[in-house]
């Protein structure tokens, strides 16, 4: 189709990208193709620098290009909560919370037995490892979804003989939302959580 | 924000492509992070073979890996026609509809006043040289808006005089959709461009 099979090798990586759909991707070559030649220079060394300078923190498994990363290393934040996270990308969300001042654990993933994610496919032996004397308490924060759910209560009856306070961060309807459009799941679940005002 | 330098670098770099915003860079970033090493590097060899490689036809101005382009050199295509249009992904466009024998010329814009985009800013004066006796018509296939027009019009305006038909692709309702849904200007242009059953 294209006149080029460089730009056709192009548009097929792109589309391989999550979000991007193959016009997207045809969009985004045609852009490139427009860029100086300096554009696609800088463009390849900050991929060649992400690759290079981004590694896993040994303790909490968050992306990090030192290890331990700022926050593990960081003496303001309290080591006697660590908070469960499935992704990377979580640990930034609940960032700009600006709300919580403790550690994370990222275990890369939930328990999924229908795809064959087990407990061993997980960062959780290595969260098991972190429960020193020290933790006091651990925030499962995973996506409210039946993966997180599973993985939320496999991970609550493994730590809770240890004695340490295991919570989870609270379901209900969103802020700023509309309870018309807000789901009977969500709805239940605000309700049976409901506290004082 | 982030832990990392690298990540911030990408997430702005990925920002800056068009139909991406900060929150799709990021989850590209993550996911790119997430990808064996030998994916980075065939992504950034595909990259730079794609600057490398592609370049413009001399004749038509369509992005090619050779020159003349294929279609320009391709002796199966009617070099008496030439189908004028915007982008080279407007090429890409016509040619899937499998219904156009002709060759391309590649304007890479349109006049735009407003934004100081003149005559001498856009392939036009390439597409006069290209006007010798062998030419017997231009399509002008400009996209349907003020610009499109303006440009058809001066084009159209510029080749009358040497004897040349000049023709422009239907305006009209689009195959597969409501006419409920369409707005007045194409139904109003649909009605003026009616033809015999």
């Amino acid at each position: 189709m294209f006149t080029s099979d460089s730009i056709e090798a192009t548009v097929e990586m792109l589309s391989a990208l999550p979000t991007i759909g193959r016009k997207t991707a045809q969009r985004l070559t045609f852009f490139l193709l427009r860029q100086p030649e300096d554009f696609t220079q800088r463009f390849v060394a900050t991929l060649l620098d992400l690759k290079k300078n981004v590694k896993f923190c040994s303790t909490c498994f968050n992306f990090t290009e030192t290890d331990p990363c700022p926050i593990c290393s960081s003496s303001k934040r309290d080591s006697g909560v660590i908070c469960v996270v499935e992704e990377p990308s979580d640990v930034l969300a609940i960032e700009k919370s600006h709300e919580y001042f403790g550690k994370y654990h990222v275990l890369h993933g939930v328990l999924n037995p229908l795809d064959g994610v087990g407990p061993e496919d997980i960062k959780l032996r290595e969260l098991i490892a972190r429960l020193d004397g020290s933790v006091h308490e651990i925030i499962l924060a995973l996506n409210p979804n039946v993966e997180g759910e599973v993985t939320t209560q496999y991970i609550a009856k493994f730590i809770a003989p240890l004695g340490i306070k295991v919570t989870r961060i609270a379901r209900g309807v969103p802020i700023g939302s509309d309870l018309e459009f807000a789901d009977e799941a969500t709805i239940s679940r605000a309700l049976q959580g409901r506290g004082t005002v």
